[in-house]
């Protein structure tokens, strides 16, 4: 279905024809390394060349790690990082030692075409879990994209589109603050909305200067609203990534605030383009739940309202069927009282203090979008999720994924 | 899908033939009461006429609880119960006092036509959450099924059949132990294979003389290795109840070893044909973890598998697809070694100490039974579970149900 048009958020632009290379410092590649069977582009790269090199991720928390994750986890330790390189068709998780190794080789030609230091390359991955690297292709690959580098909007855009798998568009889009600093990204997947390519990947770059305790602070408060709040089945990927690299290159140091902002209004386009791109999804779905006793409790409650098979189902069918999801409030590990329990949908009030307040086929769910409003009314936190319908569609593409 | 034959556990014999009236003590009757608008049966009394009144529960842990679940709860303090009057049609959850006191008026009137108290009649309901129960047509339907009581196997099909929502086919069991008791039962939906009728519902009756502690601990004991092992999407509904009633009529005390295996093996029969029957599944799957740091994290590494999208629509495609099991179990929340993790897939060894061990092809899934195999290695403890596919026949069901 389409994607939303990107908002104008606190004053801020959106420009979803750039990415990756509206920060000054950065040039990106994205090319075909023959990975993929189609032929697509399938490896990418993004150069930062300075002056700064400050570098913040969140990675996965699935106990599986991909190989990719557990070096670029070493690699972020120092905060600096000067080159990622990524690819699709392949997510080298489930590999072992010999994948940790592919790993590693393909960082080394990185730094060998670059002349930087193997430990400042990060890397990822997403594809297949189980297989490993073709590295006889990987290999001349980071060759041809090192060659490809540039600083134009159309390799942002070739970036973009070389790590997509089951992504039917490439998803990238940047802003650029009156100071006169820019912060720019692309995401493919979803964590959780496609998660079967194993993976959701973000790399976003910026110009600002700023130190690394600024970049991690940011970078997790940003995603903490926006990557984590996209959940449509929970299956949480072996090679999750988010990754941003600073360049200093606009000489200007925002305000804390504003940059960080920035980062999350950058990151919140991307999920919104993810979300839109759901394998299967007929149904943007928003879930807003409001009067829970702590904020964990809000989000446990959420979650299990998104990730519900009977919810996603009948919001498929467009059935207003509010006592599912009064059902998955209940099995939610959190604080509930059956008799304050409120639930709206599309802003009509369906259950009221527990019990039905309306007749269900007052609220109309026909269209693209529902919003799914739960009151709990036993404490003042709240918390929103992004989540989809559960369709023939999804069913369909996952069940025919990898044979 | 076919249910598979019923098989012979402990030198017992189970027979599907026969149910609720086997045990001697018991009558039954199931009738239309024109709760259903197909006009079929939705209202059945199950009916202790002792001379014992034993009973024990087990009852959904939802917070949400329907009216009939917090009757029925406190019935069971006194663990002696002398009826059951179940209905389907409407599972009269989330309907606040009013409905509270729709299940009242419901056992005052069985108590009634019984002649017994109110406060030994329990309650059961299945059906769509949120709407009242049309006590016009409840309280003539219990008048009629008091006058059709009766202690024949057609009495205890009909039992069965008046409590059916989306199931296919009614479900009973019993077996007749050597010395002389006997233990039958019904059960109908499947609290999360087939929750969207909000609930999965079981009455079992037995002549065995058996005191309350020993019929309590032997129901708990059966249930955690039957009904809880059932999970398809982790969907606990708001009706959820087993019960189970001792008449003492055979006048033979049995050994409580002897018992509670004849009741474990009469619910694990249940459980088969539950998960045969779940709305749209085309696999069978069951799921062993061994080699877990505790039972607790074997159950969550077994539930994770059981109840993640991506392992199921790949079991539907009958695609071995192993990676996806191995990112469900990193992301339970369990001890978990990732690079001493085995999976096997119907016997054969595809991933061996947490990398490919054989080409995932050589899995046959084809055919109509899956076993999964997960050894964590890192302890001693183990369990199961049962689950089927995500299916199309499943998002057809469930997006279509209510409205």
């Amino acid at each position: 279905m389409s994607t939303p048009p990107p908002t104008n958020p606190g004053g801020l632009t959106l420009d979803r024809s750039r990415g990756v290379t509206t920060a000054a410092g950065f040039r990106a590649a994205g090319i075909a390394a023959g990975i993929k069977e189609s032929g697509d582009r399938d490896l990418a790269l993004v150069v930062n060349d300075g002056p700064a090199d400050v570098a913040a991720a969140v990675f996965t928390t699935n106990q599986v790690k991909a190989a990719p994750v557990l070096w670029s986890q070493q690699v972020l330790q120092e905060r600096r990082v000067r080159a990622v390189v990524l690819n699709s068709g392949c997510a080298n998780a489930c590999t072992g030692p010999e994948g940790f190794q592919d790993t590693h080789a393909t960082a080394e030609r990185v730094a060998e075409a670059l002349g930087v230091g193997a430990g400042e390359v990060a890397v990822c991955s997403t594809g297949l879990i189980g297989e490993r690297l073709p590295m006889d292709r990987v290999l001349p690959g980071v060759e041809a994209a090192a060659d490809a580098l540039a600083t134009s909007d159309q390799a942002a855009l070739d970036t973009a589109t070389a790590v997509m798998t089951t992504d039917s568009r490439p998803k990238q889009v940047s802003t650029t603050h009156p100071a006169g600093w820019s912060v720019g990204g692309l995401a493919k997947g979803a964590g959780m909305c496609a998660p079967n390519m194993a993976t959701m990947l973000s790399v976003i770059t910026t110009d600002a200067v700023v130190d690394s305790s600024l970049l991690d602070f940011a970078l997790r408060a940003a995603v903490a609203r926006t990557f984590h709040r996209l959940d449509v089945d929970g299956s949480t990927s072996t090679n999750d990534t988010v990754l941003v690299l600073a360049s200093g290159a606009s000489r200007v140091s925002p305000d804390a605030g504003a940059f960080t902002g920035a980062l999350t209004e950058v990151c919140a386009d991307l999920v919104a383009q993810l979300q839109a791109d759901a394998e299967g999804m007929t149904k943007r779905v928003r879930i807003e739940v409001v009067g829970a006793a702590t904020e964990g409790d809000a989000v446990r409650v959420a979650r299990t309202i998104a990730e519900d098979h009977l919810v996603g189902t009948a919001l498929f069918g467009s059935d207003p069927n509010w006592g599912r999801i009064a059902m998955a409030v209940g099995r939610a590990d959190a604080e509930v009282d059956p008799n304050r329990l409120d639930i709206r949908l599309n802003g009509v009030l369906l259950c009221a203090g527990g019990v039905k307040a309306a007749e269900r086929h007052e609220a109309d769910l026909s269209g693209p979008e529902i919003l799914v409003e739960v009151d709990l009314h036993v404490g003042d936190d709240a918390t929103f999720v992004l989540a989809t319908d559960l369709s023939h569609g999804y069913v369909e593409e996952n069940s025919a994924y990898s044979s």
